[in-house]
């Protein structure tokens, strides 16, 4: 393989990567919930007490939103950083957001602690090196059509900046099929925690883009190996500025974290919540 | 949508297929295993014993092989059914073949219990036309690159015939990906389910070619919905005439059927041999 | 490769497949053209008369149509036939239609002259065989998702048989994409005339699905080195049972004529009309 | 449509951008050649002398270069520019070089005359926001999965900032094909022509990988309306640091210039050495 560091002998486990207190890719599926966007603070507070409540450790939310379009919402920037700030002073919910400017590092960092390279940026080496030196965990997710030896490689710009800590998230990716937004690749996620010592989690969200899909394929992700799922929940989807026909409501959220146990253990894993009672 | 007789109302169950006394979409998940052609007496009647004694309930083996090049092993036909029906009268496992010609349907008929239409005839209508007056359970197998909705018209061709006992069958589909064979959809899964009263299984040794993927892509199957799985199966990988890459050995197929049970069990479903326990 | 009796050496030619007087793969680009299925006698009669007046050598029209849908329009069958020998009668044109189903290959064979293979069908290998044995040139449409080397190896299925009358068309790929109906793979086309003896034709209207990019599309196969391109045309598009939106008027089609010539002479080949003159 | 820059009516003609004296979307096919990376003086010298002489108007090679791998030959980087630069000042070539990071742009721009936006960064929001006020003209090439709504939308990003000086480069599409490197999509060309006043042209060396199927390639995109082409040219294929497969020796350059003419002429195009004859 052309990989030297994000590689692993088969007998060897997952190296698990810590996100303030939480620990992705032990044996407790972690799940990140939240709004694809920050768009305000009482819809990010309230997101993340509900999220909180149902058991998810982090939470997720766009500052600064990639838009096809330019003229689509693209974020509140650094009020959106705050306002995940202080859904964190309140909640303790650790924070998940994307950087897309290697001139915005820094003051991301500032205010999250997991830095999300998105799917169009999985390969701008500029941002990925200089991710490798920023001394925070890095989210990777898989391109739009990245092939897997191209993500384990765009990891490996990271690694060998000095920045060990990498979690991948599969996300879904390109094909012909009109039904469902992407095509969510299971087998990608299982390949690649057998040949990789990195954590890696799903977001059935973006994959499938229909809420309907985002239970069924939860459960398949934790039974296909992942060590953690990302979520998109918001308050009320049917008024988010950005993707609410995947969000999930706070009470399907809930039916799906209710659902999670049962899998998880019966492959050899638990949630945060159970472990702690 | 373009269908009216494969649909069905969110509210409405999967109407389960009986394959000989096997119920096929019920809460039992059905394990269909053997080689992916047959090649000789001891060979499938050996595979049949191992893998009914592990579980499975029905026995897969192609007598007429679909190959992309003229100069493959192209299957044993009448010979191969021959084989089948000795090794069901054996171990009492119902038989699955393909069936490639419209030609074929009576003597194929004559020896299969399940009669499987293949990738590459996912849409070859004479086919489907002829097996909709056959009398007897199709398995409908996703074309290589066929939308969910040409999937479900397929099944309707079959149906507009009169045979409504039609199982789906998701083997992944083309991407740009080269390091698994094809890209399994489990959303696909889910989604059929969600759409189409017909009961979906599902083919990891197809979907990935390779053989450590599936276990884990077997059991994410389960969980996302699947209401069997069919997999490949060889009692010595290493010499099958063909797909010996993605074939089970026994010892790795015991392993699969014992891990299968708890996931069942966590989405509420059970297996076969559970059940009779 | 894979194959041993569709290949060449590179400094060999194409070998020219004769269709009635006309030779596809010479230094000839033909034309076939025609609706995407015979619907009356005077639809067809009337295109007939209209495509040969402008230049066409083969008249295409289905009679025995693949539809994604048992509710779709399936042709005309038999009586599709007689309309097109009536056709041919009338102008001279050659027939070209497509036979999906192995048992109505002697009476598609009564009627047409080039016999097609459709897409759905590249891998329907009992048919390939039969027409391997059929006696008539054979017109192989490229799967929707087939690879350059699986479409040789089909080629390969009929000329083991004892037919090497074969000429491949190349009618777009399943990709992504939405704005087309297909993606067109022009870089298949110069590959397989570099690496195989097999004449190829070209399909743009299937391939884009959009009458707007038949006549740019047209222009690029002749400069990538087809041998020829195949044209949905219709005396009505907006009446048309099916393929409306990609079908050229009968104008449309004579400016795409007039436009073929440069081009054709530009890389070194001819019109038939031309020829004459 | 979702963009309102960059669209046009479909009478209106396509609006040429100048880079330096040359006009790209005119009347005149423009041709830009040379190395993919920056090697040396010598080699980009010799090259640019080389293809200048053959009829190429703009010189490309990367200082910059986005690669798969971290260790891999990543460009000379500013010294790659100046050597670049002084090619220039040699043959009187306008230069064409990427552009990865915003934060590089100003240095680019005091060497380039057209900057070049690579594949994994046509999302790259930052970048093409930056590249919307550098004053220079931009080279957006498509992104490797993108769908042709997605690329316009790239450009209007772009134009939305203030700079309507854009030229598109279409250069394939990942696909399920093996045998190319990409699958060039030159209905995707027509398109944009006819639904957008940008030019575009086509880079057939990146599309295909393959150096056989540049010339086909190169007139098939001529023949279907594109304003130029990009084409990689390098006096040792053997010895370059990267995309040596894919690219052409001076004498198969030679060639292909040779070719181009007549297929310019044919569709009532020129190339520029023919006008000041």
């Amino acid at each position: 393989m052309s990989w030297h560091l994000v590689g692993k002998e088969s007998h060897e486990p997952t190296k698990s990567v810590a996100v303030g207190d939480i620990h992705i890719g032990g044996s407790e599926i972690v799940v990140v919930a939240g709004p694809c966007a920050v768009e305000s603070e009482s819809q990010i507070i309230e997101t993340a007490r509900t999220v909180r409540a149902m058991g998810a450790s982090l939470l997720r939310g766009g500052a600064y939103k990639p838009r096809s379009s330019p003229y689509s919402f693209q974020g509140l920037a650094e009020d959106g950083l705050k306002l995940l700030h202080q859904a964190k002073e309140i909640t303790g919910l650790a924070i998940v957001t994307e950087v897309m400017d290697p001139r915005d590092i820094e003051l991301v960092a500032r205010y999250a602690d997991l830095l999300q390279v998105g799917s169009r940026n999985m390969q701008n080496f500029p941002l990925l090196r200089e991710l490798g030196r920023c001394g925070r965990p890095i989210l990777l997710k898989r391109g739009l059509a990245a092939t897997i030896e191209e993500w384990l490689l765009a990891a490996e710009h990271v690694m060998a900046q000095g920045n060990d800590q990498i979690i991948l998230c599969e996300r879904g990716v390109r094909t012909f099929e009109p039904m469902t937004r992407n095509t969510l690749d299971l087998a990608a996620v299982s390949l690649v925690k057998q040949i990789s010592h990195l954590p890696v989690i799903v977001d059935p969200s973006h994959a499938t883009g229909r809420w309907r899909l985002i239970q069924p394929m939860s459960l398949a992700a934790v039974a296909a190996g992942a060590d953690g799922l990302m979520i998109e929940v918001h308050p009320a989807p049917d008024h988010a500025l950005s993707d609410g026909p995947q969000s999930l409501t706070p009470a399907s959220f809930h039916r799906l974290m209710q659902s999670l146990g049962p899998v998880a253990r019966a492959v050899g894993r638990d949630l945060p919540g159970e472990k702690r009672e």
